[in-house]
């Protein structure tokens, strides 16, 4: 079978191989992948950001949707046929992530290959099956940007109908996000420095955007929009550039959930959680039961993921080095 | 000023009076009502089975909505010519309900009279403020119907999108509860006795819809349509006659929010709550705050209460009689 | 191997057998019992109550603790010598119970021998460890009564510091929920039906005292404790007979956490719990990483398990009497 | 009547002066103070670096008791001689706080002199009652310390028995964080930089004392006393040079309370919050719901607030040098 692999760190060097299939356990399947999607996680693991000491060769790429193709004699939840997501860390079925469950994430993790190449052999209990109305392309949108986007605003923030909701730009955590606001009454404010872009947000519920190139000052204009309150939830993804405007404009009381890899503190000055009495929460995907989850929410509003652009699995460096660009409006896919 | 009084029990015997204005006390406001609506609750206190021991003569209905026409000295809240409701409780500003706060209930509580009246003088804190995109008629159906079902849903459930919701029937309560469900993405199941209301449940966004004479065993039939696992909230207003089949229609640890004050057990075996983990809370419409938390979603989603029937001030009686016949889908409303 | 087996029902039909040592899978251990505790439930299991299509023979008791002595290849949690539970519900790992779940219980169930017996094979993943200042004995009296009280409070009731409880009696459940109770810091009313229990009762930590003979209105003995509010948490479990009086007994807005198999209504009406705006929460144990919580503040405040008597293995008939005689106070234990 | 007034920042500029005593309102009532505690605030106050703007003359310090000798015509909750604390901020009596709230905080706040001072009126809902085991130099520490650690703790952490608490120096509220953790049943692991404190705080319950001065790493030696996970709970008063620290010593997933209003990001890198799904949780007092809950915990568990020294009214500035000079264990009280 094919499969990309990281034999050393730079998109370029990202190298087409042949692989044997992979073996299946009594207790696993074999998943023919079918497509996947980029995260800005997967650009930081191809160049080398995310983790330097990346045991190579590495297959990246941790969110992929395809077909089993075959089961394992001790399988009892899945049979040929079925339409299939493996979940972003293997290991995360319920409860808290620990460290245990960190390293078993895909395509980067200590562990385990990513999703990127033809086939992958996935224990039974790590996969949760595709919603009848997505397409594969649309299913591999899901396992990591848009559970970080549920985890943030459903289980971490308990969003409500009637919530203010801050989405910032429109890369796919932000524009799952924004989905998700709507689809639970909330109301929604975002941010885009492309005024192109404008319509699109509306176009997908947006109750108000804000241009953060003409409105530097964009919390300010958070509150003008909120009389004076600030907003109750921020799902925060810029990091060291954003993180100290994003608690300026939640309101007092008011959540961020804290998504994102970038190092640096920025302008961001620790004392202003206190002293707003904010809730500063680190979001990073959720275990399998809440996928299940989000999947009947999907399933219940029909849900349909924004794509930007799906490109032939041929050329993955080039969807890669399209990420990179942060032309995008939604999600990369390749096709495989 | 005109005023409904309970002279004596029964529909009949409501007598329309002439009343001096209220006072109006430097913290409290005078409220021009315009439109007022009916709950069960009321129909019960006309008929005196509510409270057999309720001090005469007494103006009945808690649910009104109008305009403020004098304010008090010490009023910093309002304006003249806010529109406002008063909230159903006029002392349960926050927090759980007390034996105090049920006393302020408006209209056939042991100390204030209802809404049914030209005039009501209330303390600024005891109203709220009618959305913009709401007629008088509109706002009146809220603060005793709209915000039972939200406490229910939002606040008691916890309600997310993706969940299972079961209604009974088309009174108030359920109407409400229904739009609830979906302004937060949830499904809903609901059920009636009568064909012709099918479709307008559907209208309504309802998903399913089980006519209850055809299915007695309606229990069943929810079971068949959640993949026999039952639904996660019931919004349980039929009393006796249906809390059994309530708890039999819902999955194991399930929610049946219980609303209505029919006596009698019925067939229903409490060691059924226990078998199957449920949670069974009582409801009895919300604080101030919670009010207001609906309101901001009432606004977000330009939520429209579905009014049955609109009578004038004159014909209150036959607006009663029309409630008793419980042929309603929605609310019953009079105009003042 | 020696172990009970239920052939036909009654107390006095109970066997001691010979049998086969269990085999082990792979990713199972063997568990040499050295202690189990009794459970109502197990007396109704016995008698035939609770189940009447017990597939015979059967080994009863769900609660026992013992050491492993031999595990299977794939076992990577446990090794030989550790002192173990098996958990009552054995695939009953976290979340809600379900339907599947519950036919995995020890000693009663569909699927499984209980632990009245002297070696049994689990699930590497249905074990829990015994603390290290339990005893085996002690450790037997945890798997279901003990965690049924956690449930009830920790978990269901959110208990904290301040909090009023009231716990019924003495059997293990009520016991374990005034440790608990007090170990959390809350204010404990208990209630006996014997005045000898009452220094016992005082000496676990219990506040108040109620003798419910000499008070048959202990429900306003309770309200009289407590400047007529009534208590936030009832730990109820004694099913028709006390129900009524329960949730009489609990402050508006309050929790009762249901627990128990009795049948029938007795004089409840369940429009009470609408009317006080009660939270009745069926409680049956719980999964294994509630049970694992459990432990840790087992654990950090060295609680010690009440028990009663502990009968040799050869009298285990006499210890099932003993239960049903209602006399003990904690937990009935038979050494194996 | 004395007060001491600020009329120019710095604590030897604090001075004594004779006022007129305060009117009392028809809905206030006079309290005569007869104690008052130190916060960290108030000597930032003094000083000038927390308010530079403040409007003078002002009375400064928050938390105080007394008893009320004058009640308003219209007050209903209050007698002359009940014993009171004012709560922190007059506004705050349930919810979030907002920036109203904020301004209404006592001895410091935009609108409202502080309890240094021999009398004060204040509106009747803006008191609470002492417990009765309380003197009132005990009382006096409660308003701001302990409710902020009781915020931290029993509302923000939710708390629980077994649960892994980690409190940092000797400071008021990590004391009270001390106290509270142990009534909960939480195991507290706490630090120092003396040597002869760690005896006075296994006294109260601490079941692991670190000294961070001979432990420099003193994150990796709570995670060698947590078998490598980490604590549930950070109750974190150390500001920009601890929180680096504290939230390397919490586990995946934990709760950090962060308290103090010192500036300045030190070495703290908000990656850190989202690599390890941190919840950092601004803790700023409460409302006064929140007060009389804690209230209820201290009365059941008879909990005695920890003093340091008690120093007489006329010595005032010389407490606050005490306090500055961080030699304190607990609270320092100003007797009035």
């Amino acid at each position: 079978m094919k499969a990309y692999e990281i034999q050393q760190f730079g998109i370029d060097n990202l190298t087409l191989v042949e692989r044997d299939e992979p073996k299946v356990n009594p207790t696993e399947v074999l998943v023919k992948f079918r497509a996947a999607s980029l995260n800005y996680r997967d650009l930081m693991i191809v160049r080398g950001t995310y983790n330097p000491r990346l045991k190579m060769p590495a297959v990246p790429l941790s969110d992929g949707a395809g077909e089993i193709v075959t089961v394992g004699d001790a399988v009892t939840k899945w049979k040929v046929g079925d339409r299939v997501m493996p979940i972003f860390a293997q290991h995360w079925i319920y409860g808290d992530s620990t460290e245990q469950t960190r390293r078993s994430s895909l395509g980067g993790g200590a562990q385990t290959d990513g999703v990127l190449r033809e086939f992958g052999s996935f224990d039974q209990e790590g996969l949760v099956r595709v919603p009848d109305h997505l397409s594969f392309e649309e299913a591999a949108t899901l396992p990591c940007a848009a559970l970080t986007a549920w985890h943030a605003l459903a289980v971490s923030g308990k969003i409500k109908a009637g919530d203010d909701v801050l989405t910032l730009g429109t890369g796919g955590v932000s524009i799952f996000a924004l989905q998700f606001a709507k689809i639970f009454g909330a109301r929604v404010i975002s941010t885009t420095g492309n005024d192109e872009k404008i319509e699109k947000l509306h176009g997908l519920g947006a109750d108000d955007v804000i241009n953060y190139r003409s409105r530097e000052d964009w919390d300010m204009a958070v509150h003008e929009l909120t009389d004076k309150k600030g907003v109750d939830h921020v799902v925060e993804v810029g990091g060291s550039g954003t993180l100290a405007k994003s608690i300026a404009a939640v309101r007092m009381g008011g959540h961020v959930a804290m998504i994102g890899a970038l190092t640096g503190a920025g302008n961001f000055d620790p004392v202003s959680v206190f002293m707003k009495s904010v809730r500063l929460q680190g979001i990073f995907t959720g275990p399998r039961t809440m996928f299940e989850d989000m999947l009947k929410a999907i399933d219940v509003s029909k849900l349909e993921p924004v794509i930007d652009t799906v490109f032939d699995f041929a050329n993955a460096r080039d969807a890669i080095k399209y990420m990179e660009s942060g032309a995008h409006f939604g999600k990369v896919v390749i096709k495989i």
